[in-house]
């Protein structure tokens, strides 16, 4: 069963797999081979070489686990946790750790093996925004769960190993170390001021224009002001809300409609580069209501040196944000 | 002029160069080519191709910047911060900024373009690590900065740019955010505990020893309890000790020769892999001297699968430590 462990000087929790037997040739580069439609896990036809599906949106009605589908939810085969056992919680002398229970599934956004997200109707995105939004709803359900990180890898300098779009959605019986810092910022803000420092990002960036790259009635997409990466990309509705799996229909229907145009702007400036995509929200079981308030965050892989911050945890970023927003506002859709 | 600037929800600092201009197809993938002995400005005869050195070993006493040196540093030709100008602090709104002030210098280990760090004596690594200690010394002199940063990227997947062995040093204004982490987590533990955390650590690993890699009489080397990345390595005095710059020569002998196996290890159980060498060590600025404990940790660039980690902040290891260290251990040097 893979584990939990915590780092005792930073408080940082990692997944230790610890099921599979390695060898030491099996360290190198892990890289899946790319494969085609015909080896493809995920395209229709194949629905037997997933486990079986946890949720679909199928519009003629098929049958589960079977071709006719939209969107199509799946565990994962090589899980990272797994949902069976007890959450047991142990100490080892100084060192903390718990089994890895949890979720670990696979969204895949559409049937069509290549059709990547930018190139989706929004109608089909924010379906799969929608089947994010349900499953998270589902898994809060379980009381040994505390967090629901969404995320996309696309393309292998961003780490997917399959070439079918698909996101991923991976329900932990912990915080990650990243929701923890922007928690506790975000506390002490509110503490000071009784105000969320996402609305006032917005607000202030609104105003000030030099780091905005598109928005809608409601939601706006920021370059912002301290960005790890170049080109980073933060999405966030104007409105305040701290749980994403809270969103009215209307506002992912905005959010979808901005993904679009933000992935196609990216695309034009930057080659259609390699991306993380990572949804931000409140953790299930703390209530961060008036504090903590819901985004989406782009980081596209652009440079080796990049390669400097993976050792140091320290970046230095090429591109000022209020030229990367410029120059995506400048793109042409 | 560079700048530092402040993300106002998790107070974390970037570096953001904003002298370079930048065109939009300069974002793609800027990897220098790399460059053979003719072209390599680290090479003996080539002094002329960095700027002038402060500081080199010259046994024979050869002139400044002419062929001669064992060791060599230099100012790094496209620094990420400017030693020139006055440290302006700024806010603008809610952002706070200042100005990149600080030093960015490449240690340049050796003469010998093809020879690695691992291929280097004892003497040698030792010497590479005097000059790191020299240019702390030097560098803690000046009341602007708060933190030196030395750190190596060996190998393109790990971040390098040239091949010719050389380590880097970054002399910051600030404190970077996974130092103030540890320093934060290692304060908690004192003010409990009145111990320090790593000393704890490096006692309970050394009784247990199913993690332990190495040790000599001064340093142990250990798989850590929760690492990021798979056969992620620390290196840690025995002896309590805040600042590496105040390490004794016998003690920086020591780190030498459990560095050199360390990496001959990693080498041969993982075939000569892309690794990063960070140094954390207290900041300039502050006195946790009884609290923190500088260490190296050595993470090597394996698979793919890290990736994930690049985007969302929260590690998946594939590799449980204790059999990393047993891997490591079975290498027959």
């Amino acid at each position: 069963m893979p584990e939990l462990r915590r780092d005792p000087v930073t408080s940082r929790w990692v997944i230790i797999s610890t099921d599979r037997q390695h060898r030491p040739n099996d360290f190198q580069f892990e890289r899946a081979a790319t494969t085609g439609r015909e080896q493809c896990p995920f395209c229709p036809g194949h629905e037997d070489m997933t486990p079986p599906e946890v949720l679909a949106y199928r519009p003629g009605g098929s049958a589960a686990n079977t071709p006719g589908w939209d969107v199509r939810v799946v565990p994962n085969k090589f899980p990272a946790l797994q949902i069976e056992g007890t959450l047991d919680r142990e100490g080892d002398g100084m060192f903390d750790r718990m089994n890895g229970v949890g979720a670990h599934e696979v969204i895949i956004e559409t049937p069509d093996h290549d059709r990547p997200l930018a190139a989706m109707s929004e109608i089909e995105i924010e379906r799969v925004l929608w089947a994010c939004r349900e499953r998270m709803i589902d898994l809060k359900r379980d009381s040994r769960l505390r967090y629901v990180l969404v995320f996309k890898n696309h393309g292998a300098a961003a780490g997917a190993t399959l070439d079918h779009p698909h996101a991923q959605l991976i329900a932990l019986p912990i915080v990650p170390d990243f929701v923890r810092e922007e928690i506790d910022g975000a506390r002490r803000h509110f503490e000071i001021t009784e105000r969320c420092i996402f609305c006032d990002i917005v607000h202030q960036e609104l105003r000030d224009g030099r780091r905005v790259i598109q928005e809608n009635a409601e939601v706006v997409a920021i370059a912002p002001y301290a960005p790890r990466f170049a080109f980073e990309t933060w999405l966030l509705p104007k409105r305040h809300g701290a749980r994403f799996e809270e969103t009215p229909r209307h506002e992912c229907q905005s959010l979808a409609r901005l993904l679009k145009a933000v992935l196609q702007r990216l695309n034009r400036a930057l080659e259609t580069p390699a991306f993380n995509f990572v949804l931000h929200t409140s953790p299930i079981s703390e209530d961060v209501a008036d504090a903590y308030h819901w985004h989406v965050e782009i980081t596209p892989k652009l440079t080796r040196v990049a390669g400097f911050e993976w050792g140091t945890g320290f970046y230095i970023n090429p591109t000022p944000p209020e030229e990367a927003a410029k120059v995506l506002r400048a793109v042409r859709l």
